[in-house]
């Protein structure tokens, strides 16, 4: 099997990008010093930076390298659209093992550029160092018109707390992909959406429209923790509805065959990428039809004036606190 | 000694970001889902990205982290200052050991605030994962005036090969570093060059608006690699003259100390963050005259027309050829 260190630093670079052919946006693209580019005229420029790391964001046993190029363009993608954004461009960091077979980059690559050009984001730049272990950095550059843009810090007591999609399913496929194969051959839905997750772009931009929308984060590190966002950027506080929670029947029967908890997955697990917004509820019904063709959408709760106070209502009416646990790096290893 | 493990990632970015004050240009800063900027009217976006990865690019004992935020910063910088253009604003990706004491993350964070405060530039987003050893990426954006805009492309036979400064000091001070700390101490400047090197910011600015520059590009892989960079991209060759290298004094007696070639430092050594760019010989006056408070200029070769030919005059008048290898990450590990 070829290797990298058979094959040399320049020599991958060409082979990884020689298909791709830049646009008119795109006054220079891969191959030299620096990519240029142009932003429409009126746009802020956005821009975001994630990465996917062997041993601590995958196993390569448990994920195949196409799945991890396209999962590194999904979660970029979704924090351009939680600010209601229109991906533009890609920068792409890797630092590989040089005993890595050279199909193993390549079909990374394949899985990033083809999650990407769905998008019609095109990669201009990158930069391919050696490393102990598979570490992949991704910088997404994208555009909004300043009236457009979501921040975290627009929540207002009294807003309804949606969510598009439904919840869970990433820590379900996690939790999944340690499972049996048989298990897995059952349940492969789940591990399709967490091996391949979608960014909600078109969601993002339509609710990046409505002016009505007050607070926008994308759902990657589970509810808890990206609420608490909202909550401490906006000064408020929440109350969530278990009963309200959207989640797959799927999820749900899962669960209980693993002895899971599905609220625990929906709280505190990650890897959903869907979106959680804020409207008054007068603005509800118009955010439903311009979503309707798109996603399903969720009121899981409302916005209170209680800076900080993150609520559960419970199915039997109790209310308990909300602990903001996201998932940390350094805390959960 | 207090590590990651026991602070946290969110807390971790809140305490190497709380000193960052954004500016008027930065519509949001770090703490959202994505960062916005304005980009000038006019303007280009340029975009790069560059690591240093540790057992790669950087290993503990060697260097401190203070300067690996400076390098960081100066890798980056320098790519832009190829293109010619202006740095604005940075985006930070780092993967660490759990086990990192958490004062080596800020003095990091330190030496690549301090860097890219000197030539303005903000960092407004980031990304920190746990990963066994320490990776550090950071996108760089910037802008250009299209006509301003220097690419490897535009070398035409009979321009002079010029680079500023003066060569082979990355490469001495890399073989420095693992020499004894008394003749570290002789050499003192070599090292710091080395640890600390800064990139030819206001010099690639200069040359940018000067419409003879031909060509340019930064010289990080030692000069072969990057000359034949330009060569290949403008479809032209290359005559270097040896005893028209500038080299310091120091680096030579250095050379001699440990029986190295100062040649083989220069053209396949790396590190030296020079300017490397091709005029006219009319245009060579006013290039020094413009150049002249800012750093020093030699001419080192002349572009010829025969594509792909690297050659160097040597000092006893013999012509042969120069192996354009460049440090290759894959095949020199």
């Amino acid at each position: 099997m070829k290797t990298l260190r058979g094959l040399g630093e320049f020599a991958l670079i060409e082979r990884l990008t020689r298909k791709i052919k830049p646009s008119e946006a795109v006054t220079l693209g891969i191959g030299d010093d620096a990519a240029a580019v142009s932003v429409p005229p009126g746009h802020l420029l956005l821009s975001t930076i994630d990465s996917q790391v062997e041993g601590v964001h995958f196993e390569w046993p448990l994920t195949t390298p196409e799945n991890l190029g396209h999962k590194l363009a999904a979660i970029n993608l979704s924090d351009i659209a939680a600010m209601g954004g229109t991906p533009l461009y890609g920068l792409v960091n890797l630092a590989l093992p040089p005993d890595l077979p050279i199909n193993r980059v390549q079909e990374f690559y394949k899985g990033l550029l083809r999650q990407l050009s769905a998008y019609n984001t095109e990669i201009v730049g990158g930069n391919v160092s050696a490393s102990p272990n598979f570490v992949s950095g991704l910088t997404l550059l994208g555009k909004i018109l300043p009236k457009n843009m979501k921040k975290r810090n627009g929540a207002r007591p009294g807003d309804f707390i949606c969510v598009t999609g439904s919840l869970g399913k990433g820590a379900a496929g996690l939790a999944l992909a340690r499972e049996s194969d048989s298990l897995k051959k059952e349940n492969q839905a789940i591990l399709k959406f967490w091996q391949t997750p979608r960014a909600r772009v078109r969601a993002g931009q339509i609710l990046g429209n409505l002016p009505d929308v007050h607070a926008m984060i994308d759902i990657s590190d589970g509810l808890a923790g990206d609420l608490a966002h909202i909550c401490k950027a906006s000064h408020v506080g929440a109350i969530v509805e278990e009963t309200a929670l959207p989640v797959d029947k799927s999820i749900q029967a899962l669960a209980i065959r693993l002895k899971k908890s599905v609220l625990n997955w929906i709280l505190h697990g990650g890897e959903d990428y869907e979106l959680l917004f804020t409207v008054p509820e007068e603005a509800l019904s118009e955010v439903r039809v311009r979503l309707n063709a798109v996603v399903s959408v969720s009121v899981v709760g409302k916005i209170t004036d209680k800076p900080g106070e993150l609520v559960l209502q419970k199915r039997n009416r109790i209310v308990e606190k909300i602990e903001p646990n996201a998932w940390d790096h350094f805390l959960t290893i």
